[in-house]
Formats: structure tokens, C-alpha cells, sequence
């Protein structure tokens, strides 16, 4: 055969790889390529190293090497040989990233990477997520439940049920509803699975890219993904304090928005209520432009000292408020039942999105809640669960107060969570207070994951409710010693690194 | 005042409603509108007739009209007047339609809307739906199981779980697969409500508007709107009979589509199973361009004779591969309980996007589901089901061949159902069989809605799962009325309905 079917011969003899390796893979190439094809005579080792110019050692070290990968043989006395059907390699593995959809990375993401990235013990307290304490869960009343009505069950309870929700549940969520001063019918329900379902169909239904949209800032953190992938662009209106009505309405005027997402009712997670007055002068600008507002409600029921103004559902005086809420913090997550109460016309929508993601939610939690709720039991527990999740807040005030005088907040009258702002601004900020908390073994949710875009670089959100009382207090103990670490770390970094005598090189 | 503020004075003596409401209505827009501000002095009644040409009692009736609307009051002796502040009118309702993203009308939707349009007997009897029969639920295993396992069910189990699904489940899910020839951990698992949800999600991460997918015609109707309205171009590949890979090529070539979906076992609608050779090639094609698959296989193990060949992710060469699968068809669809088998970055990625849609599945049904998995009850019920169904599938093809003589149909090996041809084409075609099917008391689906665009007209499906025996039976005579019945209309329909010697007008 020709040698110089093997050629080009320019190697590079500064490079790593050992020149047999470099001949090999060289020749190995056009081997996989079908350059040379099965059958193919190689030349005889010795042509081969004066083709490359390299010894003959080299030479037979390449053709070693060839038939180590299983691409050549040698026939002793004849010479080397391109396989009739070389092995291949291993198929290559599918590079499913490259397959998908691109990914918006939330800002969320990188904070939620910062904390994994720290060392956290194992007897770590989590005074971050918003989560009602499992010892509170219902449990024996929902096993109870169980024995006395599951035998009975009816089959066809077990099948497909409308999209809107299994209708009994349904009945008695829109008179409980009709009780309280926001008349509905079971049309008007839609069960969806856990609000934030609600808030994601809702997004589907009334977004198209680029409409804006209005949120609270700081805001549910589950909220901002679900705007954002919606291609919405995001105002925002800030939530403590008195609510500023004219920006409200300079937005409005400005920028036509579709909705504002608000929790007028100890607000997620800066704690605050909505007086009545405010809530009336924003029903009467909403319904001078005609805003749909989607009142987001998951925490009203659980108020530790006077009850809360009625929802801006209950007062609406032209029919745009669609309202959401779920059974997460006053039962528990792992039911995944939240609904949307709504005109018909949105709930048929809703509905009809819906079928697509689930078709309906799981049968087993509806109807365990329909008998609940049918017993009467909600009203009870709720009650209970007032009570206990006063004495924790109040335990935490007071522990705040005495381990982390140098924080500033104000204890909620409802919901779940303090909302802290370091009472001197530090350039350390609450991403480095969480570094250090979870070295002490404390985690809580940094401020800055609440804004959907600048802002929280001072404030934390702290949740009272996950813990028992000895527990909370131990977590906000070591969440004290974090902060006065932190404290000296930030005396420390004040000290100038180089003296302004040393010469800079 | 100046009469003239309430002219122009044009009215329409020949409109429907009498002269005084409209000569109200008239001054009532314009004190609405402002034109006419609060405290202006209307015309007295003698000056009101005069200005419109009618008489005193008009002009009387009208000024009444408008009292009765809270728009005007009037002092004796005075005069009427302007409402300083006018009762508004009730306020605008939101034009809630007007305010959503734009539906996509679904073809299946006209489908529906004919159905529904047509006198339903209160007895009619489904052979539409995809359901398996209520009276086969494991009902009372899993109540033996609620009561052995509930009230020792851990707290923390209620709460929330991982995205991908509680660990127990998927683990339990990833050794039944191991063992039956799909090796996976269950970090390769994620439990989604529903095996819609779980299409919806891969649609969701997979595809870009524009994309190409390619799907079976015809195909699982549920499929055909996910791709729809995630901007997907659907190419089809006819379902029943030999795989057709020179047309598959040819796409693979043309358009680089970026996935094929396929029911390999018992597809549904067509009850086709892909042998094992079709597998294997199908297999090697997807291979060599790289083509991702996305497997559902609802029905496998509902085979009637003999045992159909293993999944194609069982035989998959390369790992490209996405497996769907569901509870719905082998216990009770009320679970919700689906599960993909997917490459780690898959299920890592498409948990991201469960992560908005509903955080995790309900806790109960999948606790339930392995309680049900751990104590190894799946197979046996399996095991009934199949010996239920098998004989269901035997009865409805004897009925069939006794009833409906004028179809075509082969017996499916597995699955619910029957895919029926009417044996001479007729203009009539299934929609309108359909509606005297329903008239006749029984329901079944046409073939148009299995087909992403034209296609289906003389086909239908039909499930003979739900029902028992009995009524099973009884459905398939009423269609044979049906069906003679169209004979009769469509005999008919072929005698020309004007005589040739007759003058056209």
C-alpha cells in the first residue's frame, strides 16, 4: 500500500502525549473516519517510523497501540491490518443538557447555592422555611376520618373527578366562603394542587409576554419565578409601610398592568395588614382602572391578636379580585390543596388549563378534607393552632430582644414570620450573616430572595412557627452569637489591610 | 336653564321601547356623563314635552323614570332637578374573557360540542372514556392498609417531600424496574400527577416553539394539545401496521425533529404492539441521528395473550429513552400518579419545573402507593385485572362481530380497546354515527380526535374496560342499531332529491 495514506506527518514533539500515543491516535482517526478502511494494510513498522521520523521502537509502540484499542491486528509474517470491524466505542451518552429548553436561572438559585455550600450540622435549626410545625398536624382526627368513612367510600370517588375539584369539597369551601361575607357557589371554587398551582394557572391565563404586573416588594418568593417565566415585566410596590396609592396609580396610568399580586393580610414575609381604610381606597383605584387583583391569602385564619380587616375579596366593589388559598399552614403541604375562588369565567379557564397539567388534584385529600370540614373540625383546630403559635411568637420577640438586640423588627399580629433588618447597615449584609448563622447552626431565608430584583441586603426572614418553643429559642440564641460574630468580623474588616506605610508592590 | 342641554331632540318614534324611557335613558346618559352636573335645573314638564314632541304625561313618565333612578329629584313648586350625587349605575362587570391570554380552540373541543349538543338518555352507556372499571379498584386492600398504617404514619411524611416524589415510592418503583430489564436508581424517578403531567412537563423542558415532534397518528388524544401549545410542529407516522422507518428516516434527515412520542405496547387508540424487530430497528434509527424518545406505556402490563415485548427503554442502546408510565389504568386514576424513568439530568430538570407547578405530587396517594408497592400487592391485582379484562375483550369482539357486522376491527393482544373502521366508507362517518350512537343510549369517541390534523372520519374507539360484562354487551347492540340505522339514512341520502325532469328554480 501507499504510506501516504497514513500522512499528513507534522506532529508536534512539544507535546505531552508520548509521539507513539500522537502516531496512534493519528492513525486511529482515520481509522474511526473510514479513511482507512477494514482490510486496509498498514505500512511495515519500519516504513512507519521513517514516515513520521521517529525509531522503530516508537514505531511498533503506535501499532501496540492500535491493537490495544482493537483497530488493528497483526498477522505475523504478513503485517498489520485495519480490523474487518473495528470496535467501537462505547455509545456516546446523550448530552441531555444541550437537549433542553434553556433554563432562567433565578436569583434565588444562587443564594440557595451560597447556603449549600456552607457547612451545616446535623442538628442544624431551620428557622427558614414556611412551614407549620408537623406536631400540629391533625393527625388523629384525620385517621379517625379515615376509620370511620374510607370503608364506605364510593368507588367512583376514586376515579376522575372534574378538573375544578371534587364537588363536595367544593360546596363546602363556597358556603364557608358565603358565611364570611364573600357570597359563592361551588362554580366560583376551583381545588387546585397547593396555591402556588393557583398562582401558576392564574400567570398562564392572564399573562402574555411583556404585560406588566405588580408585586409587593419584598414578596412570596414563590411568586417571582412564576411571574417571570410568564415573560411578565414586574413593578413593584413596597410592602411595609403604608401602602403608597400614588405610585399605584402612576403605574397604572403608565403602564396599563394586568394585575397586582398582593397579601394584604400578614404579608409574606414582612408581616403587614392591610388597615380597612387602605384596603377600600385600593379597591375604589383598582376599580377605576379596572385592575384584576389576585389576593393571595394563606396565613388570615391565623391571627394571635385582633382579627384582621376582612379580605379585599369580601369588599370588592366591582367584581376584579380573584382570591387564593390553600390548606398548607393551617393543616399541612402534603395535602397539596389550595383553591381559587373566582367569576365562572375564570374558573372555566382555569380549569381548562388545568386538565393539561393534572387533570385534577389527587381524590384521597379532597376527600379527607370534605369530611373534615364536613365535621365541623376546621374551626377547632384552627383555634388551637392560634394559641400555641401566639406563645411562639411571643417567645420569640422576647428572645430577639434579648439575644439580638442590635436587630430591628416588629412582631407580626399574624402568619408565620418576623420580618429583621440589621439595625446598622453593614457591608456584610444578610447573605454573610447566613454564612456565619449556619456555622453557629441556624438557618433562616435571607432578604434578598423576596425582591424580584435589587433590595433585602439587610433584612431576613425568620420563621416562628416550625419549632417548638425550647427549640425556637435555641435557634434564635445561636442566630445572637452568629450576629456578634459577625460583628467583630466587620470591626476587623474596618482595620485598613496594608499601612499606608508599607510600600505597595 | 336653557332647554337646549338636554336636546339634540331626534328620537325614534318606530323603536320598541316607549317614548318616556327613551327620553329618559337620553337624560340619564347625560347626567351619567356629566354633561348635565348635579344641582342643573332640567326643563320644566311643559317645556320637557314641547322639546321632544310629546305630551305633558310622556314628559311627566320620563322625569318619574329618572326620579326612580336616583338621577333627579323634584321640589314642589320648584322644579326638577340634577342628584348632587347621582346613584351610579351598578358598577361594570369585568369582561373577564376579554382580559385572558387567547385559547387554542382544540379540535377535540367541536368534537365535544357535537357530542354534548345531542339528548343524552339518562342511561347511556360510555364506551368513550379510557377509564378502567370502578368495580376492580383494590379498594379494600388499600383500606386494610389505612388501617394497619396510617395511624403510625410519620408526621414528616405529610409535609412537604421531595419535588421528584417520596423516597420510599421511587425507590420501591426503581427496583420492580431493575428487575423487569430497566436498571435504575431512584434518583432515575419522578413521581408526577399523572402520566398528562408528566408528558406536559418533558414538553415543557424539551421542546422550543418551532421544534419539531414527531407523534403517532393516530395517538393518545391527551398528547395532541401539550404538544399544541407548547409551539411544537407535529409530524405523524400512521400507527397501525409495520412501522413505517423509510418515512421515520426521512424526517430524521428533513427536519431534525426533537423527539418522537410513541406508545410501542398496546397504543392507544390503534391497540398496535411494535414487535421486537420494529423495536430494534426503531431503536438503531433513534441511535444513529441522536432522536430522543419519549416512551408511554400505560397499558403493558395489561396483556390478554401472550406477554408483548419489553419496553423499548429496556432495549435502548444509547440512552435516549424518556419512560412514562401511570397508576391510572392498573388501580384508580383518582391517585394521580404517574412516574417518568429518565437519565439523572432529565429528572433534575424537569423536578425544576414541577417545582412551579405544584412543589410535589399529594403525600397520601403516594404513601399509600408504597404501602401498597412494599407488601407486594400490585402483581395479584395485575393478575385479576388481566383475567376481568381479558374475558370483557372477548366478549365485546363476539358482540361485535354478531351486532356490528359493517365494522372492521381487530381484537387488541392488551389494553382497553377496540379501534373500529366503518367496513364501507360512507359520507356519513363516525361524528354522525356518534350522534345516533347517543341517540340509541351509547357513547364512544371518534377517530378525529386521535389525529393531530386530518384523518380519523371513518374510525372510532371504543373501550370495553369500564363496563361489566352485561352492559357491556348491551352497549355494543345499541350501536349496532345505530349503525343500521345510518345504513338506512345514508340509502336514503343516495336517492337524488330533485327529479332530473323537474324545473330547477
Amino acid at each position: 500500500m501507499d504510506a501516504s495514506i497514513i500522512g499528513p506527518i507534522s506532529f508536534d514533539a512539544t507535546a505531552t502525549a508520548p509521539m507513539y500515543l500522537q502516531i496512534a491516535e493519528h492513525i486511529a482517526a482515520k481509522i474511526r473516519g473510514r479513511l482507512l478502511p477494514a482490510g486496509t494494510k498498514l505500512p511495515p513498522e519500519r516504513q512507519l517510523a521513517a514516515l513520521f521520523g521517529v525509531s522503530r521502537t516508537t514505531a511498533i509502540n503506535a501499532y501496540r497501540q492500535l491493537e490495544e484499542l482493537g483497530l488493528v491486528r497483526t498477522k505475523v509474517g504478513s503485517g498489520t491490518y485495519v480490523n474487518e470491524a473495528p470496535a467501537e466505542a462505547g455509545p456516546q451518552p446523550v448530552p441531555w443538557h444541550q437537549t433542553m429548553v434553556p433554563h432562567l436561572p433565578s436569583p434565588l438559585a444562587g443564594i440557595l447555592r451560597d447556603l449549600v455550600s456552607v457547612d451545616i450540622a446535623g442538628d442544624t435549626i431551620s428557622l427558614g422555611t414556611g412551614l407549620p410545625d408537623p406536631a400540629l398536624y391533625p393527625t388523629a382526627a384525620f385517621t379517625s376520618l379515615f376509620e370511620r368513612h374510607f370503608a364506605r367510600l364510593n368507588n367512583a370517588d376514586l376515579g376522575h373527578i372534574p378538573t375544578e375539584g371534587y364537588l363536595p369539597l367544593r360546596t363546602l369551601l363556597a358556603a364557608g366562603h358565603s358565611r364570611s361575607g364573600i357570597p359563592a357557589t361551588a362554580a366560583n371554587i376551583a381545588v387546585v394542587s397547593g396555591s402556588m398551582q393557583g398562582l401558576y394557572l392564574l400567570a398562564k391565563i392572564f399573562i402574555n409576554p411583556g404585560d406588566y404586573v405588580i408585586v409587593e416588594a419584598p414578596t412570596y418568593l414563590g411568586a417571582l419565578p412564576i411571574f417571570r417565566t410568564s415573560g411578565a415585566r414586574v413593578l413593584t410596590l413596597p410592602a411595609p409601610g403604608p401602602l403608597q396609592l400614588d405610585l399605584l396609580e402612576d403605574y397604572l396610568v403608565r403602564y396599563r398592568p394586568k394585575l397586582l399580586y398582593i397579601m394584604p393580610t400578614f404579608q409574606n414575609p414582612s408581616g403587614r395588614v392591610l388597615p380597612l381604610a387602605e384596603r377600600r381606597a385600593l379597591l375604589a383605584l383598582a376599580a377605576r382602572h379596572r385592575l384584576i387583583i389576585i389576593e393571595d391569602d394563606p396565613y388570615g385564619d391565623l391571627h394571635y391578636d385582633q382579627q384582621p380587616p376582612p379580605p379585599l375579596k369580601a369588599l370588592d366593589p366591582y367584581g376584579g379580585v380573584v382570591y387564593l388559598r390553600t390548606f398548607s399552614k393551617a393543616l399541612f403541604p402534603g395535602l397539596r390543596v389550595g383553591w381559587v375562588v373566582a367569576p365562572e369565567p375564570v374558573i372555566d379557564r382555569l380549569a381548562m388549563e388545568k386538565q393539561y397539567i393534572d387533570l385534577h388534584s389527587a381524590n384521597l385529600s379532597q376527600w379527607l378534607l370534605s369530611k373534615f370540614l364536613g365535621e365541623g373540625l376546621l374551626s377547632g383546630h384552627v383555634e388551637r393552632l392560634r394559641a400555641e403559635y401566639k406563645k411562639r411568637r411571643d417567645i420569640a420577640a422576647a428572645a430577639l430582644q434579648r439575644h439580638c438586640s442590635s436587630l430591628s423588627f416588629a412582631p407580626p399580629s399574624g402568619g408565620f414570620y418576623f420580618w429583621c433588618r440589621l439595625a446598622r447597615s453593614s457591608s456584610a449584609g444578610t447573605r454573610l450573616l447566613l454564612h456565619e448563622a449556619a456555622r453557629q447552626g441556624v438557618a433562616f431565608v435571607p432578604g434578598e430572595a423576596f425582591y424580584p430584583d435589587s433590595g433585602g441586603e439587610q433584612e431576613f426572614r425568620l420563621c416562628f412557627a416550625t419549632n417548638s418553643e425550647p427549640v425556637l429559642q435555641e435557634g434564635i440564641k445561636r442566630l445572637g452569637k452568629a450576629l456578634s460574630h459577625l460583628d467583630k468580623i466587620a470591626h476587623a474588616d474596618s482595620r485598613p489591610l496594608i499601612h499606608a506605610s508599607q510600600p505597595i508592590i
